[in-house]
């Protein structure tokens, strides 16, 4: 006989998802509405307003997918890109190299320009790997998920521009930690997820395009290749009179709905302020411990810290006590730096002075049980940080 | 300022989402998890067996995709076809036209051979069409959700078997409503939903691939087009030792496991019976009240029926009369059939003595104010059919 399942309460200080605030929970169990229902389709129209500020964009083409993050990336890629098409893909990261994989199956000649994992890539460079290669979309990682790297934009959108090209941009660990400015960064598409800076479970994708972004995709000579995520065939969903296209759950736009309603209670200023000082002294706290931090300050994503696993330390039995004892979540590293650092998200409703009490207490704890030392109390360092 | 939203309560009668179960909409707001958390591999687990028979199939790969019943759609027909390959594909509704769109946008030569909509396909007529062509897939719908018409699956199979072809089925409106043994009827990939004849909420996409299917994929010259619906990378993520690929919401699949087990706590065989018997007293209630149904009695589906609309009722004003007035919600006509039928689903959970009732009631009245004179209360009629 099947039992029914209790997740146990978790603190969730991994790269994603973060902690969901109780209203937002709440809303995912309110009750069901169909997907053509008028009563959704207000609340769809709130949600849009609600998130173009968190995105700094005015574009009307502005919504959620239903999918995570991933299909957000893919919709975005799939729309812009036709078999061919020269794009640009700077990568210092997992999920660098997952928009270059995508873009090649979406049949692009792809100038694939890598550099370190743990710092930002070099538009300068990348623009010389191009050599006389003429391209039509630039794709950047403004936030990569796997190292905690901040990409400023407004680089690319100048390669983007001498190109004639289209700048697209992965926002998955920004959207609602740190300003995207999309407008005023040039971006003519982006997607992210829910369960990260928003503090929503996982489920949809926010996206955007620019006016220029949805002429492009009108001006196709082939169909999009998914059905699924055909951007002209979205907006004749999310916009009036509403045509059916796929069933979009009423559960999960209710969470994301409060999630939003949420940021905006707080302020997006308060709420970026809140995270970059949350996360300045837990960076602190870790340094008070003798930990070392993969990225140098000033790229550093406030929002998601990875420090490196010191010698001698096990990167499992570590995340496996804080998990079994504390029900602490924190992230491994991804590909090549697997076992080599953790990933600390300090993402909305889960960015408190409480949270990083916690989190370096219990890790304080864990790392003195794999026999390292401790430099200073790292949770105390952080607390003086915090002030009161 | 933004309001909390909050929907109204509906009675969910269209063609899905159905009535979700009060236990299923908590199971929605659980603890969120991470997706890499060693609980939620054991909830995952459970999910899959429990799901597997209401497939009817021993399928190892058996699971949920993040994404609603058309994401299922393109990712069973996205692996399975490589660009070039036959696919035929009977279309008797809308949703057949869907399959053959998706099957050409993954690069198919579709025969695509057109039936009546309301009436199953002919697979004698469609081995005609074939001439000499030879296939790869076999596509048909089990459940068409634009009609009602269910789809006798064993024909199929023999003709796919004699073409050396895989048999894949869009299951739908089938999942949890009606058998569609899988195994039996040679189905090598198939595709749902969750909001339909499993009544929880929309957003994850149940499929199963026979051991066959796993090996035609494996076997690709060319990598799948969708990174996001990638069978192989998804299959890393569901099976042991659980590597990254994207992040599930663990929300959605503690909503989905409680619906499976309230599935399995009723039972399979009483809960088929329960939609028929159901159904069929609602059907009587239709002709009481001198409606006609679409689909002649042999080829209904009990939890999907369609009726026509009288001559002078006007199809938006009767809906919209019965969500304002009763809160209670059933389907319009597809494509060609819009403004020419309702579609009243009695799915899973929904399907009760009382919503037939309710229904039946509420159209009478709304009909009534239409000028449409009903032969014969339809209500007690049903009732009578339901006995004690």
């Amino acid at each position: 006989m099947m039992q029914p399942f209790q997740p146990p309460v978790r603190t969730l200080l991994g790269p994603g998802p973060s902690d969901v605030a109780p209203s937002v929970l709440r809303a995912l169990s309110a009750p069901t509405l169909g997907h053509l229902d008028p009563r959704l389709f207000v609340a769809m129209d709130e949600l849009r307003a609600a998130l173009r500020p968190v995105f700094g964009t005015a574009n009307p083409a502005t919504f959620v997918l239903s999918g995570t993050g991933t299909s957000g990336m893919e919709a975005v890629l799939a729309n812009l890109i036709e078999p061919g098409d020269g794009v640009l893909v700077p990568v210092h990261g997992y999920f660098g190299a997952r928009v270059a994989e995508i873009a090649a199956r979406c049949g692009a000649e792809v100038t694939r320009v890598d550099g370190e994992w743990g710092r930002a890539s070099d538009p300068a460079r990348a623009k010389a790997a191009l050599g006389g290669r003429r391209i039509k979309l630039v794709a950047v990682v403004h936030a990569e998920t796997s190292t905690g790297v901040r990409q400023d934009l407004a680089p690319w959108r100048d390669l983007a521009r001498e190109q004639g090209a289209l700048l697209v941009a992965d926002t998955v660990t920004s959207l609602g930690c740190i300003p995207i400015d999309a407008d005023t960064n040039g971006v003519d598409g982006a997607w992210s997820c829910t369960q990260k800076g928003l503090s929503c479970a996982s489920g949809m994708a926010p996206v955007t395009f620019s006016p220029r972004a949805v002429e492009r995709v009108k001006a196709r000579a082939r169909k999009v290749q998914s059905f699924y995520l055909d951007l002209g065939l979205l907006l004749d969903y999310w916009d009036a009179p509403h045509g059916y296209h796929h069933t979009m759950s009423s559960n999960l736009l209710c969470g994301v709905h409060e999630a939003l309603r949420l940021v905006h209670e707080e302020g997006l200023t308060k709420r970026f302020e809140r995270t970059t000082r949350v996360s300045r002294a837990c960076a602190k706290g870790f340094e008070a411990l003798g930990l070392e931090l993969l990225v140098p300050e000033a790229e550093r994503l406030p929002q998601l810290l990875a420090v490196r696993i010191p010698e001698g330390v096990d990167d499992v039995r570590v995340r496996s006590r804080l998990l079994a004892k504390h029900d602490l979540e924190i992230g491994g590293g991804l590909g090549p730096l697997k076992g080599k650092l953790w990933r600390i998200g300090l993402m909305g409703h889960g960015a408190t002075r409480k949270n990083v009490l916690t989190l370096l207490s219990a890790l304080r704890l864990a790392l003195e049980s794999e026999g390292f030392r401790a430099k200073a109390d790292g949770a105390a360092v952080a607390e003086r940080e915090l002030g009161d």
